[in-house]
Formats: structure tokens, sequence, C-alpha cells
């Protein structure tokens, strides 16, 4: 049983309507104490769910007229009784219903201790509580949605999966380790091995899909690189006059790596240099290929541009050099004059496209390209797949599949059945950590520091 | 009959809560096409005033999980249908909702539409409706009490009053007009004369009450002056100090002209100078009682700073000379030590204050004395009187006064009563202007300008 908890729940500032939050066991009854509704009804006669016009009292004095709704426990937010107090919007307005609010007996909430007790209250799980703040913080459509999944339950879905496929592997080997009399000392039955390579798979999966969610929630680190007059600039002009809705801020990126960002299918390009991108034909000549290394180190996404009009020199082919084959588009420019460029030895490209920055040739297609790297060539629709976008989860599922890895190799070894059982328990243990069932408040501490007071 | 309106009524930036607000004809329509409760209910079967769990639907897409209430008119805010989302608090999200409903039928609201449709459908009155906005802006206790006093529609009740009064004139004026045949060529009856005077004094009060209620609502432009060295920076580190609340900002004052503000019993005191006050000292001695007197003219009060400690010199005399009788309180400073000064000459300072700003002697009485400046003297609680705060009820309110004392020079120099009817309409239409009961386009669009989107 919680204390009872209020807050500010809209965002501060001047606005029509401005919202205090009341939760806990006593939420109805600091509201008894000021305020009356115009119906004259007493506050037990409020119906549930319902919203109720007056005025909030401090003794005599009207402090503000209100609507306020009533919401009681168990199907509410927070599994309490909620009381949401509409008042106007205002900085002092709001601040003044708070206090009397907090004086009347309720304790100030802390950041994100609504959804906190949402839940401590087995409402939601984690990852739940953490597709909240995401949606908040959402800057494009694609990571909002992806992050509504996440709040509908689908992570929390396919883990419980997981440690259910990891339960009845337990459950065997439990059984083998208590009657050893028995005699069962065979491997592990063949669908119980299944189990174990779906968990691996699985979470392989999900871990992999974290560099896309990554891309999708934060935006993607793309790299314009080749060497001078490749037309890296113009390209770069072209690409920022055709997408109109430039995306205004993208959290965790510092100022100095962000140039541009576009918003690209509702993905984030954030197309990025140490020393403005506008100027990278500069850079290349001044810095070097020393500077253009670290750009794509740095990047999600490297667009290498050729100058298809050209043969490949010598400075094509230092920068080809440093360039993982695992994030690259090559982009074969100039293509409005005609072709000389031989581009057979730069074997690691596997996807060439072909574009006229200053003719606006091939742009879509360019495009297209960029979107199907980020969305990863599998599913087109990422809202048909699960894909975290958290880190903390990432690390979770790591440890799940090392240890998961390692029974395989306890069974190949021919190990004894204790080990399998010290690794299923981490397995699982690794799940419950994603979920939240295995939490500490250091934990909780630092999510829930991220939320907004209010919510 | 008004198309459905749509805006996002809380704040903008990131929050718990955000908040659409739907009004209008179709706005459960609206809300059908794009809300699916999690009840399984139909629009049409949700109850009134109810708050609803569900989520909002892009066609077969999830945009968020909202609560939605329902507010079926003529009950309401606009006494229209409302409809509030309300949604996760980010930026985009909000948004996001507010587009589909956008799009989904309804027309982006403009500034104060939803308080402007308020007033024209007749819930409030124009004296109401300018209270929102001076309670959403309220940057004292002091002046949002005055605000919620006048949404309560206390001065719409005075205007009526005073029209109820006229009204019965105009009775009588109209039958002596209309039947000459009757021969009642009598002045006024008494019981009319009183009405009238009564209006006359009424509206004198209503009139006087604005500076006060201009101050409680914009602060309290208070200059300390006096020649140097008598201790004007010790008072002002004094009150400073003192006073732990500090007002953050006051609407309509420009940066150069605030020093300072103090939160006195509610009340904002502007401490004011065009170039530092805590130069003031400089001032007087480097640019004179040229910059002195600007002081003095700019300022609502004066404290006007004498050292006890000293004789009268012809430097006091000179600023003593320059300020007006009505808005200053003397200041005897330096009490901690023997008083040498006389200020029998100093007549048109009625109150005189000891002080002594080093020790901090006097400081409350001091602060008592600027708050009854402030409230006049009048009822020492404001809240039990009517106070005007805004320019345009005052300037209505002198064309109301006029034209009734027109009526006095009329009965008094025996003239037709046709003019005394000319002057009861334009005393009548001013009163009518106060409430909005009269009022045009251009003058609505300018008060609702005011307001925030969403209110």
């Amino acid at each position: 049983m919680f204390d009872t908890i209020a807050a500010i729940s809209t965002p501060r500032g001047e606005g029509g309507i401005g919202i205090v939050r009341i939760s806990g066991p006593d939420s109805l009854c600091i509201l008894s104490k000021i305020f009356k509704p115009k119906s004259g009804k007493k506050i037990e006669e409020l119906r549930n769910f319902s919203i109720n016009y007056g005025h909030m009292y401090d003794k005599d004095t009207v402090v503000d007229e209100v609507m306020v709704s009533i919401m009681k426990g168990p199907n509410t937010y927070t599994r309490e009784d909620i009381v949401e107090i509409n008042c106007h919007g205002g900085y002092l307005i709001t601040e003044k219903v708070l206090e009397l609010v907090l004086r009347s007996g309720a304790r100030i909430a802390e950041l994100g201790e609504f959804t906190r007790r949402a839940f401590l209250n087995g409402r939601i799980d984690l990852t739940q509580a953490e597709a909240v703040i995401d949606i908040i913080h959402g800057k494009t459509d694609k990571s909002i949605s992806l992050s509504l999944n996440q709040l509908r339950g689908d992570l929390r879905e396919q883990i419980h999966h997981l440690k259910k496929l990891l339960l009845d592997v337990a459950a065997h080997v439990n059984v083998v380790l208590d009657y050893p009399e028995e005699g069962i000392d065979d491997p592990l039955p063949e669908n119980l091995v299944d189990n174990l390579h779906t968990v691996v798979n699985t979470t392989d999966k999900l871990i992999k899909s974290y560099d896309q969610g990554k891309m999708i929630k934060e935006g993607v680190k793309t790299a314009i690189v080749g060497k001078p007059n490749v037309g890296k600039s113009s390209l770069l002009n072209t690409v920022l006059r055709e997408e109109r809705a430039i995306v205004t801020h993208i959290a965790g990126t510092t100022r100095d790596m962000i140039e541009e960002v576009v918003n690209l299918k509702g993905i984030p390009l954030v197309l990025v240099d140490t020393a403005g991108i506008r100027d990278t034909d500069d850079i290349v000549e001044n810095i070097g290929v020393e500077k253009s290394r670290d750009m794509i180190d740095k990047a999600d996404l490297v667009l290498f541009v050729v100058d298809g009009s050209r043969e490949l020199s010598q400075e094509d082919m230092e920068i080809y050099e440093r360039i993982d084959s695992h994030k690259v588009i090559g982009l074969l420019n100039k293509i409005d004059v005609e072709t000389k460029v031989d581009i057979t030895p730069l074997t690691k490209i596997n996807k060439w496209i072909k574009i006229s920055a200053k003719e606006k040739l091939g742009i879509d297609d360019m495009e297209d390209e960029i979107y199907r790297y980020v969305i990863s060539g599998q599913v087109e629709d990422s809202s048909e797949k699960l894909i975290i976008t958290n880190v903390r989860h990432r690390s979770a599922l790591e440890k799940t599949k090392d240890a998961v890895n390692n029974i395989f190799d306890t069974i190949n070894m021919g190990l004894p059945m204790d080990l399998i059982a010290v690794d299923l328990k981490e397995a699982m243990d690794s799940l419950s950590e994603v979920t939240g069932e295995i939490s500490n408040e250091d934990l909780l501490d630092h999510i829930f520091s991220n939320f907004c007071v209010g919510k």
C-alpha cells in the first residue's frame, strides 16, 4: 500500500488547461476537502469515471473553477484511485491548485512515479513503462509506432513466451537432478533442444533488431563521403531541398555531430559531419583521410559517392578501403554525362545507385535504398515485426543468448546437468530483467528519472 | 450554428498528458471515426460526462492509447458538444492526434475560439471571457482572485444592475416623449433621479478602482527616490532580502523598466528605475534631478527617503517639489542614530514612516503602509470589493458616467427631454459594451487574440 501522490501532469507553460493528478488511497478524501461539485453532490456520490464541474476551495476562498475526473482503482493508470483536476492552464493557477492538494494531504510525486506505480502494482511490465516515456519523447512517426507496439505488450509477450520455453527445459533438468535414482542421464529430449534453439534464434533476432530500432528512434547517422568534386555538396543540397519535413531535435545527439536532419519516410536521417558537411570537399582536401575515417566509423550508414564521369583514382580507393561493407551504399554520380568509371574493383559494395545530384536523377531510388537499408531488407512494414529500441533490453537478451549457448556447449561436451541448471537460471533471470520481474531500486530510479513529473 | 473546431488545449512541451479538445456539432461523429473504447461500446452508448479508456485509430493503425471525455451540450464550456482526448503529452504524439482529428472533419481553432463560443453562445459575458485569460496570465494570488470574482460574474451583475436602474429612467422618459398629450413635463421623479445618482456613484467607484486593479494585476511601479547617501540602496537590499517570493515576470513591463520585483502580500512590487536602481545614488549625482523626475512621473508609488540624521538640504527640496502628493510615502531613515531633521516644511506628504534600513527597523510598518496604499485604504480585503482591472471596462464606464452627468446638466438647464433620451441610450450602450451585449468583430478579435490556442 502506497501513500497518496500528486503532481502537475501537463507541460509547464500557459495553456487552456492544466491538470493536477492525484493517485493513492486518499485521493477522494483529499478531493472532498477542497472540491465542491456544482451539482451539490457529495464526493462519494460521484459516479466512477465521471467528469464533474465545480470549484476548488481553500477554506472559504475559491481557488479555481475546474472539471474533476474521478477514476476509482483498480481499473486506472496506477491501479489506485485517481483524481484529475482540470484547472485553468496558467503557470501560477496550476501551481496554486497543486499546492492546495499538497496541503490537504498528498505528497508531491517524483519523476515518473505514477507510471512506476503502474509497474509496481502490476498493471504494466517494465518494457511498457519504458514505452510510455519513449512515446512522450518520440520524434518521428515510426519511433512512436514502435513504442506503441511495446506499450501494447508485444515485447512482454515475446519475453514471456521465451521464458515458458526455458521453464519446460528447467522442469526436465530439475527432475533429472532431483531423482538421480531414476537413472535418466540422456541428453535433453529433442523437443527441449528445439526450445533452446528457438530461444537463441529469437533473442538473436531481437538483438540484431536493436541497430534498426536505435536508428528509427534516434536517427540514422549518415555520412556522405567521397573525394573532392564528386558532388557530395550538391547531393546534400538536393536531399535537403526535397525533404520538406525537418525533424527538429533528436535526443542523444550532440550539437557538433548533427549538421542536418531530414525525415525520410518517417525515419530521421541525421547527415553527420564533425565540421560541417557542406565543407566536406574542403575537409577531405585539408584534413584528409583521417577525418573521413572518423566520419565513416561513427556513421550508421555511409553513402560513398563516386564521380561516374571520371576513372577511379587513388583517392577514391583510399576512402573505399576504410568503409565497412555492411553499412555502405554506393552512389554513382553524374549520370547525366558520359559514364567512364569502372566500379568492378569495388567488390565490397553490393548496392550501387546511379544518380545525378545536379539534375536530381535517381534520388528516389537512393531514398528507397536508404529506407530498405534501415528496415534491414526484412519485413517491409516494420510495424509487423518486433524491434527493440532500448540498450538495456539488448544487454539482457545478450546474456540470455550467451547462457543458452553455454548450455549447448555443456551438452556437446557431455558435462554434468548441474551446469545446465545454472545457465538456465541465468538465461531466465536475464529475461526477467527485461520485463522487470527482477529489478532493483537503482535500476528503477535510473529508468524513471527520464520521465517527466506528473507521468 | 457553428462548425466543429479542435486544438491542443495543454501548454506545448513534453509532459505526462496532452489534451486535444474538440467542440461543435460533429464532435461525437468525428470521435466515432477515430476512437475505439476498450469497453467495446459505440460512441453513442457512452454516458454523458464520462471518461473512456481506449485507442485512437488512423484506419487500422493505433495512433495512441488515450482517455476520452464526452461532454454533450448545452451544459459545457462552449454550450456545444465537447470531446477531450487525453493523450500522451509529447510534442509529436499530441500533434499526431490533433492532425488525425482535423483530417476527420474538424477545423483548427483560432486563438481563444472555445471561449469566444462560450460568449457567443451566451454562457458567459465578455467580462467573464476576459477573466479567463486574466486567470491564465495571472502572476499573483491577488490578481487571480480578482479575475475569479469577475469570472463568477460579479462585474456582469453590477453592470446589469446599473442598466436596470437606467432602464427605469428610460421607461419614464419614453412615456413622456411618446404621449405628449398627457402633459407630463415635470422633471424626473425623485426615485429616478436617485437611480441616476447611483449610476454615477457606482461607475465612479469602479473607474477609481481601476488604478488599484491595474496595480494588483500588473504590479505597483515603485520608485525609491532621495538625494545621495540617504540610504536608498540599503533600503532596497533590505526589502529584497526580506521578501523570499520573487515574482518571475510581469506582463506588459519591459525589461529596461524592471529592476527587481518583490511579492508584497500577494501584490507585485516592481521597483523601477530606468538605469538600475542600485545605482540610484550615482544617478542622482550624475544625471541629476531630470532623471529622478522621470522616475517619479512613471511610478505608481514614490518612496521618498530622507536622512533623519541630517537637516533638510536644497537637494531634498528639489526632489520633494516634483513629487505628486497623491502617491508618496515619506521614509525617515537612519532612526538608529540621533534625529536632526525637521520635516514640517514637507507638508504635502501625509504619511511618514520611521525606519532604519541598515538596522532593519520599521520595515514591517513600511510594508503595511505600502499595502494599505495599494488597497486604497478602503475595504481591507480586496476580495470583498468590486475592482476592475481592464482599461476597456474603464473607458466604457467613463462614457456611461459622462452621459449620465450630461442628463443632470439637461435637467438643471431645463432643456428638452429628447436630450435625456439620447444620453440615456449612450449610457446604456456603454454598459452593454462592457458585457459585450454590444460588440463588434474587431473588438472580439482584439480580445481573443490575447488567448492561447485551445482555450
